[in-house]
């Protein structure tokens, strides 16, 4: 059987654990083996540290051939610890394994795979490792596909072989119904679907590359993940099932570095928020909840939304400068911002998954500032000293320490 | 004008030296410049020892897969710091600056360069930097062509290129008459023959690598070895000029890692010396000097050879098992031995040069064990502990100090 997974950096961090990726290897003999790595350790942040001290916004086409070396060292280690276990290996580089991706630099798209080297190879009986986080542009460019990458590489390598499940090894041993280092009661979850794993990994949940979901999910393809050094079963990735329908909520989500900024006294009049969201598009703030409210007295405008903590001081100047052309508006700003979600597809026929968690929220006196729902995710922005509070309510009103 | 240039690990060995770098290549705005690279100062050796953890005999396909990334490090941050101060400029690895090499891993041969993309690059008005030590196979397998490649890498370049000189830039100002660490009245030649640095690098002067001066040679490039750090000219190796023919002596090299080992006592018969140095061959032991002397008085002849002190243990292993074929026989070893070589393409025509290095050595109370000569060489094995001393005696007395 031919199996495609990742190990990601920490799994690869030193010569012994990648000697043990060996060993394991090993020990599945009848299998075909592709193996797509990520960079040892914290490899990657120091050659971005090295860029970063020539030039604080470096070439994007020498920034790719730079950090893309680090898979290059990686998989060339496990291949030859492979081969010094006594079974044929060979590393590939994205070139090598046919992943063709567009010309843009450090967030290249991948375009379509030519798995007709790797074909060869493990025809050839050779365990196949491939450098995740990397590929090959139309005009020979090596380029990188963004952070966390190495995901997609391992879907798409699954994608163009056939397969139908893609393990992902990784550091924790799957997904919890919430971070069990905040919960102690958190769950291990057999199975997510793949929307609730993006908007789980989307908040903060950052087991997998949210993109490495999209792309499993355009495919069809499972992912499966699970711990590198335990060999218990993980969570699996895949279209939602009758299961998860049984359960209204899968998992809570908590996003703790976000901010509020509200932009108060405006006209009630068109365009305002408009020309506010525009320029803060422009300016690459990128906005999460928005809403906006009335005040009867005085028929003006309050327009607040939230924007993780990196963003705030440029999005509170960009508010501030559209403030200024209406007399008597005001801007107010706090840092002080959680963002809590609950997550699952099974809430699309459960009525009440909402006014279970205000009421959850209210019995603790956590204080709602924004609520926005999607079809299977409802956060509300809390202050951010209620938070840990607030997980551990929802956790137990959902009944998720039973998962 | 064109300029084909080599920076070795030392000159890259921080990010400031590398923006020093940038900063001298911006300065010369009206030439093209094609730059090659070594590895960031230890990092090819780091990356050694890491291979080295994994496997004493590590996979050749996989160690140059290793290997070879520290060059695409230092050229990719070469780059970007020339981008960085506001010139157009590229990093091209082995593959995409067209070096094809044989399939064989670590000791590659260049086959071809193709300069197509290097060219492309030239005319839009880049700069280019180029991965030194790194070339591609027929297969698509990046491959290294032996430590201290990238002077061949430079060489080949500027002869795709149509260059006729090459600048090799160092942690030393050029090629001495010896090494001035030992004699201080060492001087610094302003040329030296292809053949006389091939002597001179062949025996511990380590400024160029044979190899590239044999490829500059056959290529008719003119190599110029300066220092990274100093505008000052440095040494032009060519071919043989009429000035150089002035001089008798062009240098003095010391080898002082050497070994020698005698196979005293055997018959005075033909096919002992073929057997024992077919089997010293075989067993990758290098042989440097050879001489077979025999003893009047009970017929038997004596073999002596010199090897590197890493090579003597096999090598006086080897010799005994010989010597137990013949009664009689026994081995002799001494590792406290070195050899010293005058050099100069100007003993063609000058005789005398051997008997002036064999008076002034007797003068200086230094026993010569073994002698060996060539057409523009004389060496001799003498006692560890003479070297210094006969180093000093041999420079004065060849004028090396008016040089």
């Amino acid at each position: 059987m031919l199996k495609v997974y990742k190990f990601g950096g920490t799994s690869v961090g030193t010569v012994e654990k990648i000697q043990a990726i060996a060993d394991r290897i090993l020990s599945e003999p009848s299998h075909q083996h592709v193996v797509v790595v990520s960079a040892m350790g914290h490899t990657t942040d120091q050659l971005v540290e090295l860029s970063g001290s020539i030039s604080a916004s470096p070439d994007p086409r020498e920034y790719d051939a730079l950090i893309s070396t680090g898979e290059n060292v990686s998989a060339a280690l496990l291949s030859m610890s492979i081969i010094a276990k006594g079974k044929s290996a060979i590393s590939l580089n994205g070139s090598q394994a046919g992943i063709y991706t567009s010309n843009g630099h450090k967030r290249a798209k991948i375009m379509h795979v030519n798995p007709s080297r790797i074909q060869d190879e493990l025809n050839q009986n050779k365990v196949v490792v491939v450098t995740g986080f990397q590929g090959i542009s139309e005009t020979n460019d090596v380029t990188t596909i963004g952070r966390g990458g190495s995901d997609t590489s391992a879907v798409v390598l699954a994608a163009a072989l056939g397969i139908k499940e893609c393990d992902i090894y990784t550091d924790v041993d799957g997904v919890y119904t919430t971070d069990p280092r905040a919960v102690s009661s958190a769950k291990k979850l057999t199975e997510v679907s793949y929307d609730e794993m993006l908007e789980l990994a989307s908040m903060g949940a950052q087991v997998l590359h949210p993109r490495a979901v999209e792309c499993a999910k355009e495919n069809g393809i499972i992912l499966h993940v699970r711990s590198s050094f335990l060999p218990d079963e993980g969570t699996r990735i895949k279209e939602s099932s009758t299961m998860e329908l049984n359960r209204s909520v899968t998992g809570i989500a908590l996003k703790k570095d976000e901010s509020k900024i509200s932009l108060v006294g405006i006209p009630n009049s068109p365009g305002i928020a408009g020309q506010l969201f525009s320029t803060l598009g422009e300016q690459g703030v990128n906005i999460d909840m928005i809403i906006q409210s009335n005040e009867q007295i005085n028929e003006t405008n309050t327009i607040t939304f939230t924007v993780s903590e990196d963003d705030f001081s440029s999005a509170k100047t960009i508010t501030e400068s559209v403030a200024s052309q209406f007399p008597g508006a005001t801007v107010v700003g706090d840092t002080d911002i959680a963002k809590i979600s609950v997550v699952g597809v099974g809430m699309i026929s459960k009525p009440g998954v909402a006014a279970k968690m205000f009421q959850t929220l209210g019995n603790s006196n956590v204080n709602i500032q924004l609520i926005t729902t999607s079809e299977i995710k409802i956060s509300c922005a809390i202050a951010s000293s209620d938070a840990q509070h607030a997980l551990q309510a929802l956790h137990q009103a959902f009944d998720l320490h039973l998962a």
